[in-house]
């Protein structure tokens, strides 16, 4: 609650009193407080929760571990969910909408999937006054609610392949502290589920997910990923395997961004998903999943921000550039139409573009709050600009400026927005690069985790290994095991095993 | 459960032998099967059922009351999402997420609106083993977990407009009997919620919602409606006025398309939601929220479908021309080629087309299918076209038939479906004009219900009278007060009151 009071106070104090709202021209005198009080490097955890308040992108909400997805944030995720949508739909895959709730007799169908799911379940008990005859689950995932149809549904191989997404929320119900974006016990996301004739089409649809996640989010989001199998003891309770991609947040904790799953026929046995197959004969069906949630969001503000706020990357921002007439007594009018008339033409080049013609506050606050909320491009015109013939542009991840000739504005934005997006990668990249050390025994694992390293090291990808290493590590797991798999004996008992990546993770 | 074996058994029928998997050109033996076996006019219930499971459009599923929406209904309503999220941001609006919990404490704020949605709400008590201090609702409608943030949000004028919409799903408990996209107890929507400085801002946001909606359901889905206020009994659990559209299903009873409510500031005073005006006053900000469902979908089956299943306006439709080769033995590469060709024309000229080159399905049985599945255009090429240089074109609404050369293909194609969108809209339109009947008293209000009509009527709108109309005519309800407001006095009390429309409702 201590949260919630302080920024509300933060908030009126942002503005200027209401009684000057008829002089607009006069600068903010509040700077100070609409920017970040912490450096990223100094305090990265109050940092976040800065940038996700201060820019506005969530809110906390009168549920606990809940939260408010602004604008802002909503913005970018339908940018995700565009993005995604289009190349889920060229692979032939359909949306749908199953409901929400789960009977329990349903959920816990398949052994290992309700194990690895319940104690973390939000039940429904109570509708109106009536008590349930039966409590009902909300979707932790929809596998359950999901495969009951499809067991329904699927006759013969010409019902196959079903491919099959979703966009909904899910309820995770943790008991860990809360972090807007990377913990939350309600969260967005798109699930695929998919059935299959054959295992190779299955280990296929699983791939061809993780490249479509891949290319999401090293080419729109800029940031680097390390991709492979999950362990045994990491992998999703119920699947055969589960491929991932993990990021290296500037912590030095990995982060979990997208899981995709080949689960085998467990999900078909105990759905009885069976098919005439071409032959005649009977078979199982072989299924996927794989989703992408939210958390994306709270990667790209901790990977990319900075000591002023959100960056975000040219391709996903939802406002590419924004335009800021620098406006004193005489000159106003022909500096605003100066603006109107290249906002438009920025416009019509195809960049998302903000003219912000707010007369109530001052071009320098303006500046701080776009900076804030992590615009790639600043635009500044005044007086001496429009008689010049150029304006200042100004880039948010570098902060350099530069003067650019009003007839070359477009074509100069356009490369500045591309080397924001390729800079952006390459930088986050070569600290990835720099935090993967490789390890050849216990001693050199042990090193690079307390140094808050990815560390590859061989692992025979026992639970019980896995266990161990958790134990003696202060809680780090094996993050992927990276799907050129060299082979060697196991760290920690000596048995085979494949080098898979160590890390400490959110 | 009887209805879902059912199902599975009509689904086992539709399929040919699976050891003739081989031989592909056989006509199918199960054309009755594929099709409805009753007739709109006969059985409209039953014939309701058969349409949503024989077109996939929607399935039960293991939660009573709940259902599954599959693809083709899925599709529909990302066009009707498409298009009114094009027309929200348009006036300003943007997206948000908020949770779908809602503390008990919270939810119980506005006495009206909580008595209005408590006997429908389901509850969460239970975290896995942890019972829950505080009863979460599930959102039966997101005002009162907005509104709670909205309170904080706004300090001063400047902040206003508040201009917010959501797309998620809600849960209404309803104990009658669950009509698929009509009445379940989840179901899919957006919801706009937005807060102005005065009672005419929020008057005029409250019908730019009405209208947009207008539009969508009048040009896009093609079913005419009957616009205005709803009485005092029939308004939203507290607004200060609720408007509505309202149509005409093909049994007689009026189904509520969407509403658009003024809030007044009844909420705003329940939640706090106060601001610094340009006056230096602090006052209480006034509220609209306004909600589209998929009940549209609904509507759209029954108002536009035959005896021969969907009926998709053209607008609406996801695919909107099918292309069916018509092979025999040695011809059948020429056909296929002709019909890629001619296929892309139509996707580049701007249509959604599927070439359905299935060759396990013959050519009778896919006609059927895709009249089952309301597709607006049939093309059909066999050798014989393809050497006389023309298609059979058939139109799904009136079953018209007629040749088209293939270098006027896509032209004639953009008149035909422009002429089915307006063709349906007209059809639609006398049905809703020839059901209308004045009535001067009581007994013509009484005979007029009797018949099916939409009777309009003078009523004074208290809640009495209302209730008193509803117990003599078997159920029937005022559906819409028409802007224009005539006066007159009441048919059952006498006192002053204003034309209303009355009917039976879904």
């Amino acid at each position: 609650m201590q949260k919630k009071d302080k920024k509300v106070k933060e908030k009126r104090a942002d503005r200027t009193p209401e009684s000057k709202a008829a002089e607009p021209e006069k600068p903010a005198k509040d700077k100070q407080q609409l920017g970040l009080t912490v450096k990223k490097s100094e305090d990265f955890s109050e940092w976040y929760t800065q940038v996700v308040s201060k820019a506005e992108l969530a809110d906390y909400s009168a549920v606990s571990g809940c939260m408010v997805f602004r604008p802002d944030s909503y913005a970018v995720w339908e940018r995700i969910q565009s993005f995604l949508d289009t190349r889920f739909k060229s692979l032939g895959v359909r949306n749908v909408y199953f409901p929400m709730f789960i009977p329990e007799s349903l959920f816990k169908r398949e052994s290992e999937h309700v194990a690895g799911f319940k104690p973390e379940v939000a039940w429904v008990t109570m509708a109106g006054d009536t008590e349930l005859s039966e409590r009902l689950a909300i979707r932790p995932t929809s596998e359950t609610i999901m495969y009951d149809s499809f067991g329904k549904w699927i006759r013969s191989w010409r019902d196959l392949p079903l491919l099959l997404n979703q966009w909904c929320s899910v309820v995770r119900w943790e008991f860990k502290y809360p972090k807007p974006f990377l913990r939350t016990r309600e969260f967005l996301w798109q699930e695929g589920h998919t059935v299959h004739e054959s295992k190779d089409d299955a280990d296929r649809q699983a791939m061809a997910a993780l490249n479509i996640y891949k290319e999401l989010i090293e080419d729109v989001l800029a940031i680097p990923v390390l991709a492979g199998k999950k362990s045994e003891a990491e992998k999703f309770a119920g699947a055969l395997y589960t491929t991932a991609l993990e990021s290296l947040m500037p912590d030095g904790r990995c982060l979990q961004m997208v899981t995709s799953h080949n689960l085998g026929q467990n999900f078909a046995k105990a759905f009885n998903i069976r098919f005439l197959g071409k032959d005649g004969k009977e078979a199982l069906a072989w299924q996927t999943s794989w989703g992408a949630t939210t958390r994306l969001i709270g990667a790209l503000i901790m990977v990319h921000g900075d000591d002023k706020g959100l960056v975000l990357p040219p391709k996903i921002a939802p406002v590419q550039v924004v335009v800021v007439p620098i406006v004193f007594g005489d000159d106003k009018e022909g500096v605003l139409i100066k603006c109107r008339a290249l906002a438009s033409q920025l416009k019509v080049a195809g960049y998302s573009v903000v003219l912000d013609e707010r007369s109530n506050y001052s071009p320098g606050w303006k500046f701080n709050q776009w900076e804030l909320k992590g615009v790639p491009l600043r635009v500044e015109i005044g007086p001496k600009d429009v008689q010049a013939g150029k304006a200042v542009v100004v880039r948010r991840d570098s902060r350099a400026k530069e003067q650019v000739a009003f007839r070359e504005l477009a074509k100069r934005c356009s490369e500045l927005l591309a080397s924001i997006q390729s800079d952006l990668f390459a930088k986050a990249k070569r600290f990835l690069d720099d935090s993967i050390v490789d390890a050849k025994d216990w001693k050199g694992l042990m090193k690079g985790i307390e140094s808050m390293k990815i560390v590859k090291a061989f692992f025979c990808n026992s639970t019980e290994c896995e266990a161990g290493i958790k134990e003696s590590s202060g809680g780090a797991s094996s993050r992927v095991i990276p799907f050129d798999g060299k082979k060697g004996p196991c760290v920690r008992c000596g048995k085979p095993g494949v080098l898979a990546c160590f890390g400490k993770s959110y």
